[in-house]
């Protein structure tokens, strides 16, 4: 039977200032990746998603980024192995003191941003981001793009991956996302959308934006909760996955035999 | 026999600004406490740290402070129960994240500054850190003030807890310590600090600033290591306490009947 | 010929995350407190606003703040009148870079939030907020809240000043708004709210909450547009201002005779 | 008559936190480059570094940086012409609330770290940094590294500029800095280093790492305060400059034909 997790970032909102329709996207997803306070995120709001994940069954990841508010992490930063290794373990560490708290526990991480871009690519801070997981928990699982760095790296030191694949996002022919800049990065076709997502998940293959096909892993769809368009493309997606047959559950679920 | 532990902040550098004497005053003390980056501190001087009290064999504590690095968490902010909850569960699961990832944990909990002087007499405050500690770990242990909302709450729940007391500061009638802008709130003559140390271990009391004497419980002293004068200060007392037979162990030893 | 000026905050949007609805609230007022970077606004968004006011002929003002982001600078830090000072003169200093720059200047400075509450009773504050504008430029006017420590100090040192009232806020018997959290703080009958601002700008007269009345003087009304319903009050209320024959215009008109 | 500027950065303390030992180096410099809160300094600061200027009758300049308290504003961020611009605006504008407030004004403007390294190369950011200058104030000079972008777009605008060398640093081909972790790149033989810089006042000429010669205008000679050692340096360079009968002055004198 095919399965596969849907993952979504959440929690990043801070303080007086709200973004994200958290409480709506939390019923349509298995795994949240929630901001630690780097680029977004903050204690009261952590604690609160928390808590929201356990009312709804869904597993709890962190979502480390940049120390980057004012960029909400979206900025290159040149950092070093070593910051990106305890930029890690921090907001791990952080996130994990409100799961316990919660008598749950971290699943799962997932770099945000910046942090994700860069380290899909440069083996030295996707080193740094694993070898932080391992080190505090090697049962947790890294969640990265397919063919990425991260997901090298994670292999190579033997900490559990998952490959996420981006619903609505072109890829070029090295499985890189095209960038947002690039015209036809982005899929507006709903079910152009949803026909690629069954298309990976069953038969691990999609087109890229150079006309060919790629093999491709698709363990964990992200999807976006940040506005009502959003959310209802999620229903979408959940009911068509259904429709196929694809079991919808946790990235530990789709990573059993 | 006799028992104390000997106590002081470290961490406390930021980026490029240093602040401490960190590797020397390890080698005088028991237990340190760590900034978690609210007041002070970054990930990559605390996982620095953390491995320095792992080679000095000296206990790992947090130290959690008020989110105001420009006042260095020294100036009273008007925080809720939940934030206080929130921010020390945010910071001690952070350490934690450094200290499991060195194969260590953490022993005990200290508030700093500002947040510590609120929760020794506000109890809603006081509740909310001993309420994350306990929620995360009920091992951990909470050091405060003794005669303080801290270690009253921390009673209340069944918390883990220890008092320090501070070798150098004068005592009002309620055990309070005496705010520095007033006259006689530090003492300077070195053996009059280092006997009263020794009495207040000893004998559990201590005499007041209105002459008076007061019962006090002396689990763990509270000692500074940012200049040189401190450093020989530490040196001074922990020989007096070893010439006056009185074991310096970690506050986990302490406790223990 | 009855005159009043209609303010309002602007500018407190910060980086990705967006508050107010800045572009549409311009067009109803007169003046605008832009938020500083401290408690809230950013670089980009000063200059972006700034241009805006510009375009709708509405005066710039400097709404400083407390250095608390997380806090939306609405939680009381203890501050000594030096830092009131000079955060004061760098947060004003940074909005005229952007005034300057678009060949405008600044007109006013209003504190914000937890800042302009205390400044409001404590005089210490107070005197440093207006030291801190007058010795940058004694043409700018303090906007304070009548009968506030603000305007005493502002006129104790020769700073020009004007006074605000809150359309919609229960005043006590000693002039200073009503806490939020009792019952009957906030006026929620429009009608009600409009007759008040209408009778204090004609009469300079206010009820207040103990049922008796109080001297008021209104050179500036305090409105909010955050939200859809805030802004649909901002146009009645200067709908029947027009009606009433009361000319709405900037500070500078105001306090002329 | 052979006339050059002698600048050192300043005001980079932070809250409890000191570097630098400006109280000394201020007696020795004619310019100071005071950090602006976003990499290093904080407003208390700014204002006790203004009034230590005017009272040794050194220049006062803008240092605007990053916002990277953390990495001190030495790591490269992706930022946008825009950012670089309303950056420099705001850091600009805050430094001069402080000098105004003395009576005293803004002379120059000098970014800081990677700020600076990038806007020598890259012309977008450059452009952004001089833009911003230039529309606050004319007036106010650019200092930067010779042959850089960020002369190059000075002179575009017509805005006032001066090249700025380094006495201790190896100079490639290209005229740019060595990096700092390429063997060579930073000269440690003082009587070396302090030749170079006479040689490039009076000679206009420096030697470059691969052993050629290059033209080259030292309108400033940077120099660091911040260690005893890079004190007495300052002096020395500074005895031989008199020795060698180059009157040490403000830019403003330098550029004056």
């Amino acid at each position: 039977m095919y399965k596969v997790d849907i993952n979504s970032d959440l929690g990043e909102s801070f303080g007086a200032y709200k973004i994200g329709m958290d409480e709506q996207i939390l019923k349509y997803i298995s795994s949240a990746n929630i901001a630690c306070g780097f680029h977004a995120g903050d204690p009261l709001n952590m604690a609160h998603i928390v808590n929201l994940c356990k009312l709804n069954d869904v597993k709890i990841g962190a979502h480390p980024g940049l120390l980057d508010l004012i960029g909400f992490g979206r900025r290159e930063i040149k950092i070093t192995k070593q910051e990106a290794k305890d930029y890690t373990k921090y907001q791990l560490g952080a996130l994990m003191g409100f799961a316990i708290a919660s008598e749950d526990k971290v699943s799962h991480v997932k770099p945000h941003g910046a942090l994700y871009n860069m380290a899909t690519k440069d083996e030295n801070l996707a080193m740094g981001i694993c070898e932080a997981i391992y080190e505090i928990d090697k049962d947790i699982i890294l969640l990265g793009l397919y063919n990425s760095k991260l997901i090298e790296c994670a292999k190579k030191i033997g900490l559990r991956y998952a490959s996420e694949v981006f619903a609505d996002r072109a890829y070029d022919k090295d499985g890189f996302l095209v960038p947002r800049n690039i015209s036809g990065s982005v899929i507006h076709d709903t079910n152009l959308v949803i026909n690629r997502v069954v298309r990976m998940v069953k038969d691990k293959v999609v087109d890229t934006i150079d006309g060919k096909q790629m093999t491709i892993q698709a363990d964990s769809i992200c999807v976006h909760g940040d506005n009502p368009n959003a959310l209802e493309f999620v229903k979408q997606i959940r009911k068509r996955l259904e429709d196929e047959n694809i079991n919808i559950c946790c990235i530990e679920e789709v990573l059993k035999k």
